[in-house]
């Protein structure tokens, strides 16, 4: 593996023209230590950056660089790490060829979150395409996995719903304050959620004015997420989960509760793991978290209640989908990766 | 009490000048078989109602009608119906003297809709004014409490969060379908749902692309809501309730689950107990219910999924919160009382 | 021609489910002269109508009533009025086949709002298909030609930029109170004015957080401004007309400034046109126009304000662009051509 | 005057709790040249930044960092440079005694703007209360005033709809490439234009699906466009200008019209003057300007079209009016009146 060096690093950005893709070049942009050596695109081939993103003319970059189409030996000689913001399913294709050609690959996309190849089959509908390659990955949420995250070569970030899941749970069910059957969870998310994806459902006159659950009962983030429970609580758990469509353009809101059995810890386990953390922020006093106040940042906003009527806690997360969620995590990894500090091009 | 023929109603609103006073306005000004006999507004008072209103311009009434103080002896010879839009605690005050004057009051606010005292004082924080009148109000759920309301004096209308609880569970904790200590219940609501009430925090620029819970854990709507829910389970019930706020005007969409007692049965109680309720659509195949098809219109649309990995139910609500979760509400029960078809000036 | 009694029309619409016509079928529903006898949309022929818009479950007719091809014999059999709502330059073909088999047909798309080919020509970039019934066609703007309406055996409506920007202006063209060439017009429109198109620049995060000009300076909708504008005058009027979209779902406000002849006069001749029109409200004192007074109404809202320092006057209108713009004014349209009240179904 | 190192500047920014304030500190917090050396707000005093403001919890200085009271003997002691982000009329009182002080002052209001104080009276109803200063201040406007803002003690930021208007039209006048007497303008924002105001119109359901023209016609702003157009074109010029509130958040798009007397120069002319502007975008080929590309950012896009119908040139400008509009701008002006590279902290 190319050693790179804490000055900086070359890094790729395959699949640059969805939401995902357009984020990490806005934050790779004005990372002091990344330098963007190729982007490319299927649909923009040969195209200026500026011209498919007319928000980046005038940045130097940005009005001069050109999409070009995916060639991983031509990559792996002008970068070090591998962006990988493709559709589910497609990212698997293209992650052996780079590893092989010695780079480092982060992978936005859910192909390789699981362990178990039979998971995937399940939820995904289909056999994993290269199964094998499962084991290499490590799950990119670095508030759990920071010192595998350092040496990984191959990182799969999390998904945005279960970012904003995984992050207030897993603390309280390693610590086993809260019963592992009776967790419920709901989350509200903007609609750059489903990608930029043209169907009618997502239409403006469609989602403005629009509330709406959906992907009821078994949506596909579950599996991620139910793993990563499982593994901290040390026992199968199973949780209630329902996304809903809410006419905004980014953020999630998720609402999560659970039978409590050791409620007077819940706050102190909180402090103790999070609150060093750079990107974690544990609400004081009355404060609820609110999405306006995440966006365009890779914080993740947490508070807590105790129900005494229910003998219940509810936890309340806010992050931007396309940041904490999906972006600015990874950037968060390859910092990690890297050995940048962890805050670099993001705060 | 007055006769009132089939032919027309005689109706006031008091407190026309919010948000549920409005859309009553909007509602009887096309109503075959209501006339607006008198509105009041202590901010507006003489102003024409088309001055305040501009959407009401060159509607015959709305052009010529003004706002007037509220005086009971002389709504009472004017109207046989008086509807109260007033905010919570206020309406108390206005009951007694309309029902001593003869009029039938229809109470918007939340004042009448607890049974006991007791309750009231626990979540409104003081004591209830005049708690005598507590036993003469009727819950003014139609799908409910439809005979009651009939013949009712004084009917409090449920709250819009109530409304989109209560009726997809209500048939469920009577059949004894579902565990009663194991509801969760979400909830999202536009803005309106806060009222025309002028504060920093509902400003549109604090609102818009902003999500938010609020209200955690003990929202005042609990009070009525498991009230009745205890008084269908025949036990008590508690539930754990988290509502939200999202940049929508209007709409709510009601998220609850359940551990299941009898799956298979679910699907043919909704259907028995709603088929033929007016304003109650039970969504088939992969439909979900989603706020812009209730939007302006009386409608509860319901949905319902079988989760057999964690072998809860999920029902899933949508309400206009200002139509059937409070003014179309309040002239569906008009309707009732005064033997008009339940549907008139609502479909 | 069939005679249409007053008691009721048999009614048909043809591509009932891009916006307009889902509108046109709303506002049908509460029509107490209409009866809706056929639907077609090719793209759901055989669906039921509540499958397609959930939104019309539970209206006797929506649940029951299904979508069926379009074969004129058989329309013209059950309908006496046929609505087209298709896409310019499709409706041309289906008008004749209608005329033929007897029926009268009011056209919503812009295949006949022109008299002359060669202006269709140089604006829609390609030849009229049947520029002879150009000649038959009435341009269906109510308040202007109203007379000619009611005995039109084809009505083409106009669009809705040119509703709300001649309204206001033919009266004092007609007066000759402004200087014909010092017209400058800027419309901003809500995103349902694009239809129900499914294209990436129309999804709800590239629309929402979004202002933005576009179709200047030659957006089709200036021909038949134009030609009405010059019909009015009585000289040949050219204008200078920038349209935009805005974060909406529902509304057009147009802005109309233009070199003062007789600034006086301004006032009273709107009133004097307009006062008892049942549509067109004048704004009084220091009100403007809201989009938010007129969504869902067919009213058309006009202020006026005489600007000394310019010598200008700024003329400022609002409608639903779907109501007054479309739907709406094409039941104004057929209440004419019947002889029911115009304000029949909508207000 | 105390000399400013290029190393960096200790900023106050004075009145730091409306949205300029918000957005000057989220600004200068990664401003590698400056240092917040103190915030105020009357009504936070006391407080921490984060508690009010919890988008800027763990910001290091956020966190720690109090709202204190104006003391401008205690600000000039701390502060180099201060920003004053006030209400209009409110600036006026604070300007003197801090250039007494000996600090440089950037002021956000109006109170500075124009050079005479009987347009301010003209346009602001009341008596300028330090008419003496205004021959000090300096237009903050860096593409037209960039030598003297170096060397300004005191910039008066220009508005957001000015600078919108001004940076497309000005080069146009200097070289008289337009007629002076022919300008039009409409300009439309998003709510934060308005500011932090608490008032029913601001209210989220008031705003929220509603388009509404206002200050017609006499807007304030019109007061500095005037006097800087004039400015440009040698001679008296005044312009009809209509504002709109649309439901957005953010950004302005103003489209200009003019009658054109060279046609053919107008692109050079803009490339001439803007093409090494590293704020200014012209845009090429099809392409509109889109709030949505500008958001967050100090650029401003400007695109152009010849209308050869009615021989004139429609310009379109795109800000956003919290940055190019207000505080990024006001930190462009602070970049080159410290010797700051110009896009510090804003690219």
């Amino acid at each position: 593996m190319r050693v790179v060096t804490k000055e900086g690093a070359k890094v790729a950005v395959v699949g640059a023209s969805g939401y995902a893709g357009e984020e990490l070049v806005r934050l790779l942009l004005t990372h002091s230590h990344a330098e963007i050596a190729a982007l490319t695109s299927r649909k923009f081939t040969g195209k200026r950056m500026s011209e498919v993103f007319p928000r980046f003319g005038k940045f130097s970059l940005a009005d001069t660089f050109s999409f070009s189409d995916f060639e991983p030996a031509r990559i792996a000689r002008e970068a070090e790490i591998v962006f990988l913001a493709l559709p589910h399913g497609i990212s698997v294709e293209f992650v052996r060829p780079l590893l092989d050609a010695g780079v480092r690959v982060i992978d936005l996309s859910a192909d390789f979150r699981l362990r178990r190849a039979e998971v995937y089959q399940d939820f995904y509908g289909k056999e994993h395409a290269d199964p094998a390659l499962l084991a290499e990955a490590v799950y990119g949420l670095p508030e759990i996995y920071r010192e595998k995250i350092r040496d990984a070569k191959l990182v799969a970030c999390p998904g945005c719903y279960p970012t904003s899941i995984l992050v207030p749970l897993l603390p309280l069910l390693r610590e086993k304050l809260i019963a592992t059957d009776s967790i419920c969870v709901t989350s509200l998310s903007g609609v750059t959620g489903a990608g930029r994806k043209i169907a009618a459902e997502y239409l403006f006159a469609e989602c403005n004015e629009s509330i709406r659950p959906y992907g009821v009962p078994k949506h596909r983030h579950l599996s991620e997420i139910e793993q990563e429970l499982s593994a901290a609580a040390n026992e199968k758990v199973m949780i209630q989960f329902t996304p809903h469509l809410v006419p905004a353009n980014r953020g999630i809101i998720s609402t999560i509760s659970a039978d409590l059995q050791h409620a007077e810890a819940i706050g102190a386990v909180l402090q103790n793991v999070y609150r060093d953390e750079p990107f974690v922020r544990l609400l004081s006093g009355d404060q609820f978290p609110d999405t306006k106040n995440v966006i365009g940042t890779n914080f993740i906003d947490i508070a807590w209640r105790i129900d005494p009527r229910t003998n219940r806690v509810v936890l309340l997360s806010a992050i931007d989908n396309i940041v904490k969620g999906t972006s600015g995590q990874a950037i968060q990894c390859m910092n990690l990766m890297c050995g940048f500090p962890e805050t670099a091009g993001l705060l």
